[in-house]
């Protein structure tokens, strides 16, 4: 692997390489999406090919992760065949101080739901501009609908309060389908006072399969930032 | 229509007759699933034809039920084209006295759920044999699940103390596999003591679409019974 | 609707147009996807609106003309309610001399071929970039693909001396999905001899739903041009 | 394992047992449906086991052949993970004498499909109620079709002089929803002259995935019959 001399880049690996150093051998490690978690999976695929780690066995949130966990060498299993999740790591679009997310900028937030609640430690991991002081502040929390309900969700998102728009796709004419074959509307609301709550309402508006409004659910935090023009790691 | 001799189905027709005469010239009508429900479309179809109903448009919530409103005559439309439903009538697997109801022993009940919160007035037919005193007391509650989820799912129903059992095929090998390409986990509990509540619950586990627990949404619950050898219909 | 002064977009206005002139009123008409067709919908909306046409109904190819159709006005209905359809109206990506296709830019290519070979007269509306001497010469033809096929369809496409890629979203992490839940490989083909047998064997590779070779399905082929600055419209 | 003693089913295990004798150590070995295929599967975990066997991975054609290879021990893989299937094993609903085959009773003859087409060696296991002298004299031929095609499909396998009917669930309301979210369209020929065309005809009509006819694919047909009380396995 060749040094990123860009900083924002190295900061990313070096969340990626903290993450990482967090999962102990003879894990299960929940393999989540995005820039900065995809650093976690080569150093952990790095820590098995030095014998640093032995005997872990990753659960992909997605096809990219798949596709990185085999490129790294980690050995796949899935839910179907494990009971328990030891560490998931993955990425999040915004994070509160209390350590509330948004995800779903991918359209993977239901497996990587699915995942990361299963985790016994989550480790988020983000750059600095990820962090809000309020969720919703800039991004639109991402709702999967299936297709039939589109209508009815959109306006049952409005009565909310919330702006309810369904995502467009750029490489296939019209709305982006997920890996489960369903729809995603982003909305914005102005602002989000108590994300527990909202989060069940969401889910319980019919034909609704998940949202992206993860509570309760980090352990850890991990931002990279740059200070003085070099990268570092904090713990939120 | 050839009159039915077998009190029970008399029953049926009876209480799906009185369904149907609740509908009004001029509405949105949702169209439920099931044998009892199959009668209020016919009657509804009845209606038309014979003039003393005008300007239906129904909202199928199964292929069943387009099928027969496509028989009896019963114009369609689909939930992309409307903004509220004015009634529907649909069954039920069991219901309580507070008219809380255990629907999906067809695997429909996503759909149903969809249509059936959207609806005004939602009016459910059924037989007498689907009075319980306690939601649960027979009927397992029918989960969605996405298949990847399926294990986690199951091991998070274990928990909240009910008896998972993934719903197998007949007419295919291996699991039911609903119309959104999902599976269906029916799950047994010994006591449901807060219908509300354990809705939610079910809800919010990472990887579930909907739940067979319908709260807070049937409006009116007619009930066919046999008695003295003669079909009546009550209203709970 | 306001006249475009660009003569591209003018040209495919024309094209669209004299695509929409040739819908009759009764008829049953096929809407395609695509920026072209798009003008099309709206001529037809024109002429339900000016009178001149009666008794249409649409059946749209995607989510795009369903939109399209409902904004101009265009009845709707579904394949389940018609036994044939009269016209059909769809783009394309190339059109060889022999009125043979390459579609699926947009990932619609399966419900399209369903609509566009169930067309009595099936109109193709592009602009003169879309003329190719050989199919594939610049285009790759998509080919749909469960996703649990994806690999050794890959690798089939591969033995038959084609290039593929598996095709990426941009608003999702991961593969593009169709609206049918699967993915797309795009396979590059050095030169497609025989575009009959290609669509063919294409199909037959177990795994594959359609692909994106129309062979004796077009009708007529309406090609947009600027000659001297003005819009022109020929036959092909 | 207890030994049967009903020579049906005595029969049943030879035939797998015959077949799981013809894997060896080292390979890749495709794992099919059925009652037939599931006690091949189940020898195989005993030679596994037993030390006999080594360095197994399966490849699951359905969830019960995935729920009974956990079951019995035997490690898997996806089709993700390989470039070749050295052996499968599956069953059939009818055998000609060339060997060609009708699947897809159990609406799994997409997964089996790709499966056994990629195997270097396809043992078929059936017992001798299966042979006939020309495919589909007693079973129809199952077509997998996308949902939004059944009409049109329905249609075009009238044309082709066949009877097709909508498979209808037992376990769910409306038609039986495969693994991949389609349906199944049983067609029944008064006789089919040529298979290998056939199959091909079927998969070209727009919007089929995949039908039940497997030309060239069958390299050994195991069928177990009892003669005399007694079971015996014979080479077709």
């Amino acid at each position: 692997m060749t040094a990123a001399t860009d900083p924002v880049k190295l900061s990313k690996q070096e969340v990626g390489k903290a993450a990482a150093a967090l999962v102990q051998s003879g894990s299960i490690v929940g393999l989540g999406t995005g820039s900065t978690t995809a650093y976690a999976i080569e150093f952990i695929g790095d820590r098995l090919k030095s014998g640093e780690l032995k005997d872990i066995v990753g659960v992909p949130t997605s096809f990219q992760a798949e596709v990185l966990a085999k490129q790294y060498g980690i050995p796949l299993t899935t839910l179907d065949a494990i009971d328990h999740i030891d560490i998931a790591i993955d990425g999040a679009d915004e994070v509160d101080p209390q350590k509330n997310l948004i995800k779903g900028g991918g359209a993977a937030h239901t497996r990587e739901k699915v995942v990361d609640y299963l985790a016994s430690r989550f480790i988020v991991v983000v750059d600095g501009g990820k962090l809000v002081d309020r969720l919703g502040s800039v991004f639109p929390v991402p709702v999967e609908v299936i297709p039939m309900a589109v209508t009815p969700v959109t306006l049952a998102l409005k009565k909310l309060g919330g702006k309810p728009e369904l995502r467009m796709g750029v490489k296939k004419a019209g709305p982006v389908i997920t890996d489960q074959g369903n729809m995603v509307i982003d909305v914005k609301f102005d602002t989000i006072d108590d994300p527990e709550n909202i989060e069940k309402i969401l889910n319980n508006i019919p034909g609704v399969l998940e949202n992206g409004i993860f509570v309760n659910c980090a352990d850890v935090v991990l931002v990279g930032e740059v200070k003085d023009g070099q990268p570092v790691v904090r713990e939120l």
